[in-house]
Parts: C-alpha cells; sequence; structure tokens
C-alpha cells in the first residue's frame, strides 16, 4: 500500500477582504513549506517600477492574453480597470506534476471559477472578526483615500456574503491562530483520501 | 458575523487495523484537547478485574443491550464473541449539545454506520506503513497466540480494502508525524464552513 495512492498535494486559494489579512498569511505559508508553489498571475498591466516579472507577475501585452483566453490557457481571468488579470491553468498542472502544492491568491470569483474546474481545490476565506475591524485595518494601513475605503468595505460586505461557497473559514483575530489554522488545513488536505 | 455560525466541533471516528497504533492516538488527542470527548463505547460483556464502569466501558445486562437496540439508541452496534458492544447515539449527541468534539474508536463497519447517521463525521484510518510492519507489530506486542494473529492480519487486509470509505488516511509510521497529522484534520475541521 502507498500513500501516494490516498493521498497528495493540493490546491488551496486564498480569498479575503481588504484588509482580512490574506497577504501576511500567504507570505507566511510559503516560506513554511517548501512543498507550497506560489502561484504567480499574469497580467496586461504595465510593470511599474520595482515590479519583478515572473515574481510579482507574468507581464504579458493584452493581445497575448485576449489570444490565452481564446485558447483557454486560464483557470480564472478578469479585467479591471482594463487590464487583465488571470492565472494560467498551467500553474496548477505543472505544481501538481511535480507533487507540489499550489497556493492561489484569488478575489471570491476567481476562487469559484477555480473549483468549477477543480473540484478538489479547498477554498480558504480569511477574514478579520467583523466589519468594524476590517475598517479599522482598511483606514489604519493607511493606503487609500476615503471613496477607496468606501468602496473596499462595500466590496468586503459583498464577499463576506459568499462564505458559503468556501470550504474553510480562518479568522484572522491574532496572526499566530490563524497561521496554525492555515498549517492545519494544509496538513489535514495531504492526509486526505482523494476518491478518484 | 458569528463564526460559530459557520464552523464549530466535529465527530472523529477513528479505525484501525490492528498494530495500526489507534489505541496511543486516541490517549494522546484525549491528553491534548480538553474540547474532545471521548466516547465510551456500551457493552454487555461481563467486566474483567481492573474495567472501570463508564470509563472503559458502560456495561448493561444482555437484555438491557437488546432493548437499546429496539429504541433505536445506538448509532451502531455488533455482537462480538456472543457479546454486544455499541455506542449509544446519546454520546454523540450530548457532546456536540455542549459544543465539545467527539473522539469514537471504532471498527471500519461501525464508522461506517456513523458516517451514515452522521455524514458530517470524519472518518480517520489509520495504519503502519505496511502489512509486514503491521504483523511486525502484533508479533512484538506478544499479546496474541499464532493463531490469533494469523486472524488479526487476515482481517487488516480486509480493513486495508475499505479505506475507500474513509475521508483521511494517516499513516502511523513516526508516531511524531502521526500526532501533528492528527492535531492538524482536526484543527482543519474546526474551522470547515458546515453547509447547513
Amino acid at each position: 500500500m502507498k500513500q501516494t495512492k490516498y493521498t497528495g498535494p493540493g490546491i488551496f486559494v486564498l480569498s479575503s477582504p481588504s484588509g482580512g489579512g490574506k497577504t501576511t498569511l500567504v507570505k507566511f505559508m510559503k516560506k513554511k513549506f517548501s512543498a507550497i508553489v506560489y502561484s504567480v498571475s499574469t497580467t496586461s498591466r504595465p510593470p511599474r517600477p520595482g515590479d519583478k516579472n515572473g515574481h510579482d507577475y507574468n507581464f504579458i501585452s493584452a493581445e497575448a492574453f485576449r489570444k490565452g483566453i481564446k485558447e483557454k490557457n486560464f483557470v480564472e481571468w478578469a479585467l479591471v480597470h482594463g487590464n487583465y488579470y488571470g492565472t494560467p491553468s498551467s500553474n496548477i498542472k505543472n505544481a501538481l506534476k511535480k507533487g507540489k502544492s499550489i497556493l492561489l491568491d484569488l478575489d471570491v470569483k476567481g476562487a469559484r471559477q477555480v473549483k468549477k474546474l477543480f473540484p478538489d481545490a479547498v477554498l480558504i476565506f480569511i477574514t478579520a472578526p467583523g466589519i468594524k475591524e476590517l475598517s479599522r485595518r482598511i483606514i489604519a494601513r493607511g493606503q487609500d483615500d476615503m471613496n477607496t475605503i468606501r468602496r473596499r468595505l462595500k466590496n468586503a460586505k459583498e464577499e463576506l456574503r459568499q462564505i458559503k461557497y468556501f470550504d474553510f473559514l480562518v479568522m484572522n483575530d491574532k496572526i499566530a491562530t490563524a497561521q496554525k489554522n492555515m498549517v492545519s488545513i494544509y496538513g489535514a488536505e495531504l492526509c486526505k483520501i482523494k476518491k478518484v
């Protein structure tokens, strides 16, 4: 009996409203587990100073992106403020082929698209304990003007309604607890008996 | 938004062929988590010297057991060598009502019966890395004569075929790894978004 017949690497999608603390947890998981590959998104937006191609994003032209859409190369994609953003399916397939798990950082819509194509994908929703705490965090990080803050909070409320589509909820109240829960979800998935 | 609306305590069933190391892991989990209640089975077999009623088993008469079966008080039961063994449904219901998780130590048949009545139950199969190692352990503990060993190994092979009915596989190769995986499965379950 081989363990690999029954269990193996997984697809982990993290979603979170602004202020949920997703970025910190993504960094933590990337650093902690060498068996996790992070899915770098592809975009048609021009690189900004400091952006590293292949690290922050894979930068391609809008034309190349549209070609990729036609050829169904993206497991999920969206057009945001005139720029394309998306996840190449090859990100997922290459990781799994190498026996690695893959971590994707996507919005709720993207997460649901991944689940459609990969029903085994583990969708994790990360959030602060409530809208009040979310507001506090968004305001505290001081990156946004009032209009942006209002928009972010509106989106956050909308996203909270979609928790039901997710498999796990990680309440990012205390960062240590949230990290421990992320590790548990990852560890449990590796023991999961996949129905093939 | 309350976390408890989405996540909460769980039902954990551990099964294992002889030599899989289930007993050690059950003890570990009981000791580590005060939020886990252990399900004490009911039996009609007479107590042996040292058996503590309500701790090792709840000892009742065969007649009382049969009455319980008729009244559908058992979530699973079996007649083994003329004695009844079973799990009162109240064990599970009482634990969950108190917001506790419950840990059941059952054979494969019992585990599947629990899953039928409680589809959310998490079935965990614990095993040594292979039949060879199982044989070694069963022989090493020196409790059994050759016929019993043969019977145990035959049962183990039979049980290994039933892994597909389980949710998780914990390979009890190194005890520390097996413990860590048990903790992960338990931790992940508490974050799980229950579809109600």
